[in-house]
């Protein structure tokens, strides 16, 4: 089987520096740093990518060869497509690789009340009149950095088909309300995913859009990495991030159903989480895997005793 | 069983200052003096949150381990989803817990006209040109605070989508059109609502956005406490508290049959208000019982009924 | 029975003075005053809700306890919704309760249109860069007016949302443009009103909205009342008042069975008022009562024998 | 039978003055002169209405009480309603009336795009920032015109509530995002049309609205009227304007049968208008009676042989 | 038969002038000067319709009595509608008329995003604030000019109302956000077109509408008259030109039976002028005239054996 | 058999220049300069269309006529439509023609969401008020460019209508908003592109828009060529290459059978250049050619067995 699964979230290796802030959501350790640096802000002189480099390594274990095979892809600069169900770790597969390359990344959330101008960008008025303000798109195109459109199949038209000329041999973006032509700079790659489990109905890329991609399948791990990965992340010991994987995957069997989607990693790793807090297991698995995602009372109790098989 | 159930209401502890104030709604004690401080607005100098910390105890007698589990969601920053019916008590939950945590509290109303730019910020014309001015999101995200959501199931998928990279490990708000990255602050934290009740048809969130939060179970309090509720909050006996909550929950069995939804504790404490203030409780009831939730001449017949059995 | 009925329409104690301005609709005396004061305009500087004071009495008889009852809900700050059918007088009755506490009331005529910007405000662009403008809620709760919603179904979800924090026990508006939260003036009530028989199809509000507000039922005022108050207000004699009341009488019987809504007081004062001014009863009823509301052949055949029965 | 039959088009006296502007169109007669005055710009100094004042008479030869019951309903300012199909006069009778009462009138041809600020007025950028500009039932209201709004069932429903305030006993115009409130100049009275042959299906003007408004019901004239109109305003003489009138006939009785509308008295005097300038009958009739009407071959066949029978 | 046909596109005789410029469009001869003046711009000084004017004669053959009907028709100003299929010549036509008439011509491409705003006009910001700018129709309204609106039936309702004032007696044009009323100059008149064969489902202009015009019908002319046109304007020899009308006239039977359209007089001017550069016919024909209209293999196999059939 | 075949992607004769910069996206050869100049942006004091420019000549080898037919189209200036399946090289065909006539070319990616305006211009706020920017057509047009439109069909009605007068004899473009008409410059040519595949349910051109172009098909080139494009484009060896086509043949006859598309050249090249990053051909191939355009388990397996053929 040739599907890439891969490990989730930042090693702990830095932990016990820069105590003094708070933990971050989903962050066990009290004292983890944050991954970002201090200044967020584009608008900087010297470098306009600054806010979107990433100087510390996020934690990524190849499973298969989707490293070697994306370094591929980059070093053609052929635009990716990540596909696989929510929260299996394609965004931070993205944040890995722009670490490693050592490219800024610029990540945009599409929905679809996006509008091209979203990501061109758009005039303002100043003091002086009008005055271009650069989209993600543009900023990445311009300046060298990779641009990830997150669930790209929840845009509308627009937005998928602006990123035509940028993802075949010309390689440059119209500003038409600009009346400028940006050819994008050479380190510059565009990234997209989606979720096949969504898009059948409705929503789906057109073929035109499609075949300008490269694409990788990402599903979740396989038990002994994910329990890994949940104990690592959370805190909790090595046998309770079993279990927790456990109820996962009884959950996952019920994904077409009565559920949408399975149980994710990052959800157990909310558990796990809670757990390492002192909160009782059954108590923190209501919380962080049954109730977030169900309200049928049936599907709630098949959840549940799915728990209590393991607590 | 482990829903949770919450007390609801302010408690009148601090009768008597303020006397300047007529009382607001829904309240029967003519001095209740305001939950809020008087400089309510935002752009003051030095806190940029002084409209929203909550300077007065709301009222809250824990049931079960509520208090405690959102304690160990806030400390690891885990964003939140509460659940239950209209009236349960959810808004007053949030409310107590900013409080007891000592973090200011910022509330937006959700509905479907609700954009993206309501939430993140917008720019606004000024003498000098545009002036970019944080939505509450932003401003929450920026400076700390806890960002409550309300019935978000309302909202546009943009504004859904808007709130993904604030709820995983990246904590961060891109300011698109700004050009900005807001790092979250430390303090920040997530919280969403939404009826069960009301999102089964065509609104529902994204099961993407779904697995982000932690989920707590709101719903009615248990009789003796939903009485000792009602009496306390409008002022009104303890027996004929009594008889409100026994018709409430006449009417909440009614539910699905003709009900949308049953009668809430909130609506409880209006009738006795009503009844506070000299209004006959055969007239309190019709008003602030019966007449608010149909029109349908049957099961107005069956509500008066139920109110003449205890009146 | 406990439906509330109501006198219609301003008495004429105030006949003779301010002969100088010509009748307004429907009001068959020539001379009768204006109800408004002359200073219309709530640009004015000392007080921002001049133009919403009501200085002349509306006439109002109280029929059942309607008048107490609303006095008790404004002791506690209750929102009320007023139910009824098109032209029974809520919006009188809201005029004579603002009138009798001595309250400005700001009336706003909800239409599906109607954004929660045109209740809340929004910023106008001036030779200083923006300024805000508050809408009429806004007004309403920053300097203490009954704020009347007319037919508020009507509205879209974002108007009704905008309320909830006004109508429950935060009693606050957050201007989330402006970044202000206002604090509702103790004066402050909100009052909606609806038509139950047009609301039943795809226009509701949601329960969570309805919850919030006590309820008064209106309907159409027995036949001797009527009939004076048509006779009154239009000047005909008492046994003309008496034969239009009848026809409507008829009408409102066929309501359901071809007519979506029966002949309302309103009209008959309108048919009145033309036969007062010499026009043939058989024409002005014709007129008034049956061309304005169907243009089904049957339905004016059957509406026209109503009326040459009495005429 | 009282439906209200009425004289199209005005009054050949005035020929002979004015003869250096060419006629106007469907105006046979080469000198008539304009029914408006010169200065059409309603931004004048002294007068707003100057530009909606109409200084000649419009031909109107009342043939029942039209005239009556429209002076009775305007001397209590009763709201009206004029119900016909089209081009059967009702514009032209409101112009009659206008001049009749010395009352400008201001006209607007309301359509499904036109919202509520396109009849109360909005804000205009100035270089001293915003300036309010009226809109036409504004400019009515505040200084005293007849205001005529033509389909009214075209408008979307924020059009027609804005009107309610206006037509109930209040008589007032709230500007809500002015802050202002236009209390109704005496001289005011709002008139509305509609075709109810249109508004069966889908567009109807709501109860609430309809209640608010006195009507009178409009249709083509009698033959012998209709010829002599046809006559005097077309050049032809009696005869051909009696054939006229026959294939116009003809053609009504096919409506509903394969036609929406009949032939209306205008496209009469647009064939009698064309003979007189030589056209033969058969072109003119084709040209102006049959073509505009119909594509449909065999609807085409029947009006041309309508046309064969009398030419 | 009474269909007008007509002669389509202009007569060479001004062939040798202007050789500077290269041939436009569809043009086979190379040194063809425009038909419009050098001054495009309609922002000249002293005649505000200098761009509209038209210099040279354009080619038109009368073939019926259509330019003596539509002389008649101005003479009284009726407003006109011209219907026919793609192609035919009414664009044609109106510019001869135009011409002939020594009347500037506004031609406006009608479509359904266009609002009634493009038709009347706009404010526009300026540095002493807004400035009014007309729009086409009032420019043509204002100053004198025929406004053509072509397929006019592609327009919302908003662009098909706002005519109404213009083509009855009344001749204006409200400018209701500028609060003035164009009476419009003696020498406008309106003109519009469709094609009968698209409007037949959905879209159709109101009767309201087609009551206000008299109407001309324009279909493809006669072979022989085809031929010669199509010879002249292309430039290929008379018996070439033959062919492609009988390859028109076959295409032309298919209409209806899985082509929407024939093939137009001016697809066959393509076809020729292809021929004239050298291009074989069977290459020219398919490129100009089956491959444009169809993807369908069996109709282009119909198509093409047409074809060969001449060639 | 007359459907157009042409050579895909640019000649790498320029190869060892410029090597500075990284290779752009599916370039396998790392030295490839850009096609374009450096000068990008279209502001530029002296040429306006500089930044338009082709200085580089983009790969062409002719199969059939198309050059030659091209050719004679621009030079009677005809409009131009290209149809064909996604990335079969119609844009290539384009850049390769405006080099080769040594006209700007302006490419214009045509999406719903565009409008009129996004074509046309649109006046930009300054700080003397508002400035008309030229929008790409008028910018063609205006100075003297070939035009571009790629998948026309997916614009709105507006889009289309607004050329419709510059793709007939009168090659002007109106710029409604600006009161100004462009007459198209000499060198002015507009060029469309579709897929037919897509365009035959919903979206289709108007038939009125259609005959206005003379049209060429375009197809995937056959298998000997299309190997060695791969070849040549991806620096794989000619035998690999050659496999390669293969399996897009196959993937060709699923089209229909459960695929929505075939296989691209573009695609292959996109997989052969991985191939020659050392990636192994069944790895690169389900990246490449797999992945993107399908998620059906069946047809994966389909086409991995079609891979697995020949590697």
């Amino acid at each position: 089987m040739n599907t890439l699964t891969r490990r989730l979230y930042a090693a702990r290796a830095q932990q016990g520096q820069g105590a003094a802030r708070p933990a971050p959501a989903a962050s066990a350790s009290p004292a983890a740093a944050p991954l970002r640096p201090a200044a967020a802000t584009a608008s900087g002189g010297a470098d306009p990518l600054a806010a979107y480099r990433i100087t510390r390594e996020p934690y990524w274990r190849p499973v298969a060869d989707e490293v070697a095979l994306y370094e591929a892809a980059y070093a053609v600069r052929m635009p990716m497509m990540l596909k696989g169900p929510t929260g299996c770790g394609k965004t931070r597969f993205v944040e890995y690789m722009a670490w490693k390359l050592g490219k800024p990344l610029i990540t945009v959330a599409c929905h679809e009340d996006m509008t091209a101008s979203d990501l061109v960008g758009r005039f303002l008025l100043d003091a002086q009149g009008t005055r271009w303000q650069d989209g993600p798109l543009a900023l990445a195109a311009r300046y060298g950095a990779i641009c990830y459109l997150d669930e790209v199949v929840e845009a509308r038209q627009d937005t998928t088909v602006v990123i035509h000329p940028l993802t075949d041999k010309r390689r440059m973006l119209p500003l038409e309300k600009k009346g400028e032509v940006i050819e994008a700079h050479p380190d510059f790659q565009l990234v997209i995913s989606f979720n096949p489990g969504y898009q059948s109905l409705m929503k789906d890329l057109k073929q035109s859009t499609k075949q300008r991609f490269g694409a990788l399948d990402f599903d979740y791990p396989e038990h002994e990495v994910e329990a890994e990965i949940v104990a690592h992340e959370s805190g909790v010991d090595r046998e309770t991030a079993g279990k927790l994987v456990h109820i996962a995957e009884r959950a996952r069997n019920l994904k077409g159903h009565g559920l949408d989607e399975g149980i994710s990693t990052r959800m157990l790793i909310h558990a796990g989480s809670l757990i390492a807090q002192g909160v009782p297991a059954l108590s923190a698995c209501r919380m962080a895997l049954v109730r977030p995602i169900t309200d049928d009372a049936d599907m709630r109790d098949a959840l549940d005793a799915a728990v209590t098989t393991y607590f």
